[in-house]
């Protein structure tokens, strides 16, 4: 029914992270209908991606290509930055919303994936060697691991404290627990639970 | 934070039907940390959809450009296609899905967009004149209004069916009622109402 150029466009489209058949195909007929050539503008910067924007070679943020075809994120170029404290996070944009808190003064380190036994997701398929050369490289002390709270995050979480305590560094694990301005009535056990275990010490001097 | 290349791309993935800006960004950063070439090919073929697919110069239904740089799409084409009978839809995805049910064997028209004086969208906006020049071009009798049972929808009909009627066409339009295999404890009023009102005898001979 529909031409084979169409056809190629959706099956492109419908790789996008949830985008199935029925929404690539309503995206692929807007950008035929419409008439502002935004279809040949996303062309246009798509093609250009690659050679402009890669992971940064340091920290898998995302960074801008140097004219010597390298990249090194801003943070990572970042010399008020503290090296000696670095975060893991699991993904970019928990990076990015790590920074927009404001509340991390080191680096990042992007792990890209977590461990994850029921999709044989293991050790050996994570960057730790690039990790630890990052660890020596800067000096780093302590890291912060920010992998998010569930069940693959925690394990990689621990398998990473394990890893990283037997070379030295100190390791944290962000603080779980009911969201600022959340309610208690509605929050669910397991965030409750992890509430009431990291409790702090309120000392009213 | 991101890098301008990256912040041009998510302004123009946002443009798509539905998308908004954290869903843009969310396709961007798996686009440049996907590493099996989605973004150039898709890139390429968005580059290319211009050139190779438009909207048929007939109806409005997608077509393939032919050498000559013109665009008619294979219903159009199909000489096997009543000429006299013209079912009139707002879109392509419905053109699509009426030719799925297999019950149109005339041709169509697309008119890309329904009556909306909200939106300030009057007669002037639609693309009557080029329907008026099919009617006479295929001989058009009669013509089946498929816009949707929506307000706009409605409207449109209502101003085609005046239109179209004083220029000697039959016009009717799609049944509106209780969908096949719906249940009528939870249909709608005003579907159950038009169900009602566009019953049909039942001839039991």
């Amino acid at each position: 029914m529909l031409p084979d150029p169409l056809l190629h466009l959706i099956e492109l489209l419908a790789r996008l992270p949830g985008v199935g058949e029925k929404t690539a195909q309503r995206f692929a007929l807007h950008l035929v209908a419409e008439r502002s050539g935004t279809a040949q503008a996303l062309g246009e910067s798509l093609r250009q991606l690659g050679e402009r924007v890669k992971p940064c070679e340091r920290c898998g943020n995302i960074a801008e290509v140097d004219d010597a075809g390298h990249a090194t994120c801003g943070i990572c170029r970042d010399k008020r930055r503290d090296g000696a404290l670095l975060c893991i996070v699991a993904k970019v944009q928990d990076l990015l919303a790590i920074e927009r808190s404001g509340a991390m003064r080191g680096r990042y380190f992007v792990l890209g994936r977590l461990l994850s036994p029921l999709d044989g997701i293991g050790p050996d398929e994570l960057p730790l060697p690039r990790l630890f050369e990052r660890l020596s490289d800067d000096g780093v002390r302590e890291v912060i691991v920010a992998t998010p709270p569930s069940v693959d995050g925690e394990a990689t979480a621990l398998m990473l404290a394990r890893e990283l305590t037997t070379r030295g560094v100190a390791v944290s694990r962000i603080a779980s627990g009911v969201p600022h301005g959340g309610d208690l009535e509605f929050a669910d056990q397991i965030t409750l639970g992890r509430a009431i275990e990291g409790r702090r010490t309120l000392d009213s001097r």
